[in-house]
């Protein structure tokens, strides 16, 4: 189950990025769990983690190893190394060094990341057997099998690609994610690594993938979990040609930024698309916050409500439900006369209660849709905030009630 | 669906307190939807209510007049009257003059209670026209049928009663209450009613309200929303005759707390129990906290998280969930190698992973269980705090899609 029609995207290669695959056998059912992806000297890499107390250890790994010399990046899905202790850390470093040595490189060159079930140790001898498979297999085209590989209850690999000019040289920005429970901001059981040739600075990329993330993977929630796994990864080859960017001031840094931004929101929507047992895509809309934070609060008490997700799977629109939840936001002093609400253009809450003119036959035709916006000004400033999220059907309780059987 | 048999407890009277019910018609079934509780004179009422800035015109009312001139309460399901303005605010006070009349009181000394739909206006003229039918029922035997004319997706009605000896007299506390989902502390959809003849000030009840809702309906979640009509009422008739309790003091005042709080722990437990398409009945006890707040948010992180809440419903121990939920509890540079969990007594984990010793048998059968405790040790602190909470089911998809059809 998910949202709307899935198409494959065309993916266009990142030159100096290439991509394999290989079936370890981590998974119950034969099919590719593992990736390696392969960066070319000159890479540099930035990335944003869980904030987890409990981080896996592949994340622990990589905070401290992540940069420019970063050459590989292995992956597995099926199991999340997590909670697993110094054993966990071991067979992390077990995996990291195979490829370090099939690769020529130093071990701290190879990052690892791992996403599936929490607490068992990660099989590390089932992904060293495959490591000789894993170089085999790179190529710049492998962007789909990788994506594909990296799925745990995703049902459609995630990908999105595109080119800007900078410097009159042609950049290409590609990526993929998965997701697909577990989903909230700072971060979730998300794995994203996307690529650019383009030549910017170590400093500058670690900006970008920070501002990117922040609007983006950090604007999306399932279920409000938060992930000892979440990781999400900027590689910029440089082989582009342009001059390097070097400074935020200079036009290409925010044409860079932009491009990369929006490829960060398609595939964090994506996620959000198919999340969970989805049949709703629903964008959730706070304006007229004294502060960001505070139309952010209102927006993820509307997005992680039960009873609101539950009404936007039977297509219920019970706006009630919606005013409740702006109401425990906890905003101090929220004058609720002020409040305004809308699905989509309809508004439904004015003045402290129904607004005047609405029809339940209004509301209905929003939430009989697929996609739609809840919209939402506090009357209180200037501040507006957006997140995506998706509702709460049988199919997600069936998911997560079965996952390890 | 709800936890555990049902078993419909034998309730003494309190006297002082007579209970009456009455078909208003407001639900689209034909079952009583409407309580009228009358208080003999000298009874003082306290109550807390809910923190929802959205609160009902009912709360408003109630917040307004509450105290020892209070001589009836008016109850109706099926209709919360809440989000509906001025309009709302009107409905409700044409309710309380009608009974006001009939009793010989000011409007003031009737307190308006609501549950049910949000956002729909409260036809006033139904409750109004079952006036005349409610005193005529009035009687001190009313608690049984009360209790169910109160419930909404209640399956069971919840009934709790006791007695005690104070200064050698005999001293009854009975309630009611009704949830059962927008469960959340301060407070929820949730309605409670708690009669006691023991004499005791005014400023000393206002006390044990207040406190034996914090160890109660304060400490219990289903689906973490906070409704807009949450009330919680202690009443006392002073009919016991026993010297009047006026200093937090004495041992009566002790005595008497105690008995409440017992009251009030199991009206809400009760809630859980038949929480919205509840199979568990889960105590999450989080001890070895710096701060009795960061026990707290340890705690319904656990009892919030969707997949811990469907594991629940699986009957799966996937342990890897509470360390998540754990680490993402926003406590401030917790030392994860410090943190042990319990399935009951059995250890799962220790050191950052998996407890030495540990069988996933042992965990599976804790979890087969319909009731069990997950207990957390944060190792960083004294503060231990405790809550209920339930599991997410196909039922409570499926109850709150189809609600209001």
């Amino acid at each position: 189950m998910a949202v709307g029609e899935f198409v494959l995207p065309d993916v266009r290669p990142v030159a100096g990025v290439r991509l394999g695959v290989s079936v370890a056998g981590i998974k119950q059912t034969v099919r590719p769990d593992c990736v390696l992806i392969a960066l070319n000297p000159g890479t540099r890499v930035a990335g944003v983690f869980t904030q987890n107390a409990f981080c896996a250890a592949p994340v622990t790994l990589c905070r401290q190893y992540i940069g420019d010399k970063s050459r590989y990046l292995l992956i597995n899905s099926g199991n999340a190394n997590a909670c697993t202790g110094d054993a966990g850390m071991h067979a992390a470093r077990l995996t990291m060094a195979a490829v370090a040595a099939e690769g020529d490189v130093a071990p701290e060159a190879v990052l690892p990341f791992s996403t599936g079930v929490i607490g068992n140790l990660l099989p590390a001898e089932k992904i060293v057997n495959q490591v000789p498979s894993l170089f085999a297999d790179l190529a710049e085209d492998g962007w789909q099998r990788a994506a594909r590989a990296i799925m745990t209850t995703d049902t459609r690999p995630k990908l999105a690609s595109k080119t800007l000019t900078i410097a009159e040289r042609m950049v290409t920005i590609t990526g993929m994610s998965k997701g697909a429970g577990m989903i909230k901001p700072n971060m979730a059981t998300m794995l994203g690594f996307i690529a650019t040739d383009a030549v910017v600075s170590q400093s500058l990329l670690e900006d970008i993938s920070r501002i990117a993330a922040n609007q983006s993977f950090n604007r999306i929630t399932i279920d409000g979990d938060t992930s000892t796994n979440d990781s999400c990864i900027l590689m910029a080859t440089a082989a582009a040609g342009h001059p390097e960017i070097v400074s935020r001031d200079c036009e290409e840094y925010g044409l860079l930024l932009d491009a990369v931004c929006e490829i960060y929101q398609s595939l964090a929507q994506q996620i959000v698309r198919d999340g969970e047992g989805a049949t709703k895509f629903v964008t959730v809309e706070v304006k007229g916050g004294a502060t960001n934070n505070e139309s952010l609060t209102v927006a993820y008490a509307i997005a992680h409500s039960p009873l609101i997700k539950t009404a936007l799977f039977a297509s219920d629109p019970n706006w009630g439900r919606i005013v409740a939840a702006i109401g425990y936001a906890d905003v101090p002093e929220l004058d609720v006369s002020k409040v305004k609400v809308w699905l989509d253009e309809v508004q439904i809450v004015a003045d402290g209660g129904c607004a005047a003119g609405y029809t339940e036959e209004a509301g209905q035709a929003v939430f009989n849709q697929a996609e739609f916006a809840i919209r939402v000004d506090l009357g209180r400033g200037e501040c507006t905030e957006t997140i995506w999220t998706s509702d709460l059907s049988h199919e997600y309780v069936t998911i997560n009630a079965e996952y390890r059987t």
